[in-house]
């Protein structure tokens, strides 16, 4: 009598569903770092790395890592986050996680053997949510984490050196955790695509082109205020409609190319009451693009654009750039061994981009990367109705334990 | 040897800084009604009564009157308010209490005798900064008071009744206050313009056609929120893009016709954060017009416009209307005979909509209304700044008393 083969995706499923009760009381998943529900999720996440063969051990930035393979072996590294933002749901981040050691052990139950060493990375905090700062455990790991983050505070007053020493790290070892880049042969993050795409096009998977570069900016636009009744429209120099204007034009700005999103977030106004022209308007405008010379080229316009609009509207202009990251492409080699894989496993081999940023963001550094998303439900994350299905996690393992064998022929 | 005659517009500006003193501390004018600067301002207006031959009384509403002429005849009022804005200016309100009593002091001085008595009023409460209600006292003469608003609080739960009552007033007198409109003969106002028209033609005054009527709206636009990097640009639903559709709609129609005023002064937006696609924005769309029929016209074109962008954008609209306020024709034979009076006195005659609400709003309840606007320097109210030039007070005193002189030939 043979075994039954084991469904991997919904073990992944049963596995999530699970880890999901660490959480803080209330609706969805809240795991913040350094405390008692990342602890709890801990147990879990070792258990997978142990079932898939894997030694497991706490790092001095909080990343629980499962190896397996030759001691002295250059690595390929496989990773996501274990936290979630207040009230999210149970795949982002933490299938990541997941799925990492079900490929491992898959590959295990298929007797691949590998002449290199595996590490799968469970990173502590992503979101960003506790402090004000993320990405510690993948920066660790590529020798760009920045010490004076420690110092950064909860909004209890805590901070991160005393979260980390209170959940048994070391920070004093965290600049030890760097790898080296020469032994490092690449990085697989599997991850909620977070948006519509995959699941209006009938894509259980999607390849990550790139993740995109971010940059943002603060536009105040500030005019005259006066009594709504006595000044006249002619002559006014409204400030809202000033920020009007760029607000369409960034927005018919970013349909013109699907890999652009241009969003203006946060808008406040001054004086803000019904019966006064608005003195002061002041916006967030932010460009991502998988491509940084795209992204530069659309700044500069809105920035022309948002000119155009003070003159004409005889406003003051204050516009800055308070933030800018790169766009980080992902290995070619990787995203043609992924492409394979997905369309041996009958997939499409879609590509896209990635909006958001990830822990691959930062093991960019350290060494070439690849992404592959699964599809979600209603493109939505960050919510309790996150939601990814144990077939389309499945097809993500098989894909990914391919993947991994596959870098052993090259 | 003759006595210099009288330079009236010099007498006003005097006048007007000295009460300028009976304000709190801190910069320009905070003259709150039934307080100490109140009271000391009474004892100002009080001698420039008596200086024009007048009986002086505090009625119920607060409302200092005074009274020339004889005891049964018909009566004609002037008026205006005596308290400010907070942080205010010299001007607003009480410059027309000034120019009223300086009025009738100039008919006296011209030997003038008139065959119907006249009122000047210095009503408590027009700008409505202590308690949430306004023009008490002119409603009280109009016979439109409404007692329910004597329970309201200002906003240290002092109640509008107590306040009345501290300040020697009895509150339940109020109804008695009424006035007969068969024995009254009209009402002017004399105002500083607050807005740029008249300064920026050259004219010292304007003759006011109507106040505007007012018409606020309450629009929210609902989408979906996302983030700002994982959700294309095609088929979002960002509540704010169609927000700025509306605000740049409403300036274009406003530009249209210069007694038109349409203004979002307000706007709101949930998340209203940097990397979120806004779900929600609540604007405020305020709509003012010297006709009734233009403003609803303009109401009901916003409104489809605002359906239009919903159905464009994919966003769910709740539109409704906060508030509604018919505008007051001045009265035609009295914007003639203001007409020809500063024509007399080297005006052009300029005639123009009040874009804001004045104590003449309540008193057109009553009587037909009159309303003279001075030009103010920069088109500014409500601020230290605000001023009007002597020779132009002296104008309005002297086309005002030939206003009345003339009422006494029809």
């Amino acid at each position: 009598m043979t075994e039954a083969p084991v469904n991997w995706g919904t073990l992944a499923a049963t596995r999530l569903s699970e880890i999901a009760t660490c959480s803080r009381p209330g609706p969805g998943v809240t795991r913040l770092p350094f405390g008692d529900e990342h602890r709890a999720a801990l147990t879990h996440i070792e258990a997978w790395m142990k079932a898939a063969g894997m030694t497991v051990s706490l790092d001095a930035a909080g990343t629980l890592i499962g190896r397996i393979g030759p001691t002295q072996a250059d690595t390929f590294y496989l990773g996501s986050h274990q936290d979630s933002v207040r009230e999210g749901g149970a795949y982002d981040g933490i299938m990541g996680v997941a799925l990492a050691c079900l490929a491992v052990e898959k590959l295990n139950a298929d007797g691949v053997t590998l002449p290199f060493a595996i590490e799968v990375a469970a990173f502590a905090d992503e979101e960003g949510v506790r402090f004000p700062t993320a990405l510690v455990g993948p920066r660790a790991l590529a020798g760009t984490f920045d010490p004076a983050v420690l110092n950064l505070a909860d909004r209890d007053g805590v901070t991160l050196r005393a979260a980390l020493t209170g959940f048994g790290c070391d920070p004093q070892e965290i600049a030890a955790l760097a790898r080296d880049p020469a032994r490092t042969l690449g990085y697989l993050e599997m991850h909620i695509e977070q948006g519509p795409v995959l699941e209006a096009e009938g894509h259980a998977l999607g390849i990550v082109t790139a993740i995109c570069g971010i940059e943002r900016h603060t536009v105040t636009f500030t005019g005259r205020t006066g009594h709504a009744g006595t000044l006249p429209m002619q002559g006014r120099q409204d400030a809202l409609v000033g920020a009007a204007d760029l607000i369409s034009s960034a927005h018919d700005l970013g349909l013109q190319d699907t890999d652009l999103r241009i969003t203006v977030g946060q808008i406040d106004v001054a004086p803000n009451v019904v019966n006064a022209v608005p003195r002061e308007a002041r916006l967030t405008l932010e460009i991502r693009a998988p491509e940084d010379r795209l992204r530069e080229t659309i700044g500069a316009q809105l920035a022309a654009r948002a000119g155009e609009i003070a003159a004409a509207r005889g406003l003051m202009l204050d516009m800055r750039r308070t933030y800018a990251q790169p766009a980080q492409p992902c290995a070619p080699a990787f995203r043609r061994a992924l492409l394979a894989a997905d369309v041996t496993h009958g997939g499409a081999g879609r590509e896209l981009a990635s909006g958001a940023t990830h822990d691959a963001s930062a093991m960019a550094d350290l060494c070439p990367i690849a992404m592959l998303f699964v599809r979600c439900r209603n493109g939505v994350s960050h919510v309790p109705e996150e939601y990814a299905a144990p077939d389309d996690m499945g097809r993500a393992i098989s894909v990914a334990a391919d993947f991994i064998a596959g870098l052993s022929l090259s």
